[in-house]
């Protein structure tokens, strides 16, 4: 592999870090930021959001997080592109949530210009309580 | 990197690579002596099933799929592990199903000794035609 390419997957790995990072602090002006200004997030069961507005809306929607702690079990990058293994583990509104996810990133000038989140969204709402439809 | 841990990757790249061919040629048998014999495959929302023989025994109860075709959209590998991003479209008696998911191996001996699927239990259900419950 060329140093240019190694130095590239090098970076998309460190973004990654350090999205997880922010997440881990609770603090999303620091994930907003490493979202690129036209990101789309796809939490794969629901529809697709574009552009980090529509993120920084969707965030404050949820009221804050209690705390958060997103436990990576594998990370592996190909190109642009990386790919993560967590349990998302975080509390909102007082009820404690752990969900297994896998997510994949890919990096752009060294922002998130895509993000896809796979997930059983009923094993989310049961934790949350909620009905499933 | 060493050409030790290069050598390894392509590996465990080169076997999930094979893995998928086998889905998409239909071929069970393929499929299977691609697994450990004591491999831990879980699909998440799901308990895991542990050992070839319980994963042969869950394909046959499934009566045959009518034609596969995983489409990859991404895969990385770091070190024994091979992560994947995939729709995986097939036709199982008659119902046409197309799952967006993501799935983690780890390798083993040229052999996939544990096997995570991350996807939205009721996107699949749906398409069956099965009530979520």
């Amino acid at each position: 592999m060329a140093d240019r390419d190694r130095h590239r997957e090098a970076t998309a790995l460190a973004v990654v870090h350090d999205f997880i990072a922010a997440w881990n602090a609770n603090d999303m002006d620091r994930v907003l930021a490493l979202l690129d200004e036209n990101v789309r997030y796809h939490n794969m069961p629901v529809a697709p959001l574009d552009g980090r507005r529509a993120v920084a809306e969707y965030l404050a929607s949820k009221g804050g997080f209690d705390w958060i702690n997103w436990r990576l079990l594998a990370i592996a990058v190909d190109g642009d592109r990386v790919l993560t293994e967590r349990v998302d583990d975080f509390s909102i509104g007082g009820v404690e949530v752990s969900l297994p996810i896998m997510g994949t990133f890919e990096i752009q000038d060294g922002r998130i210009r895509a993000w896809r989140d796979y997930f059983d969204m009923d094993t989310y709402r049961r934790q949350l309580g909620k009905p499933a439809h």
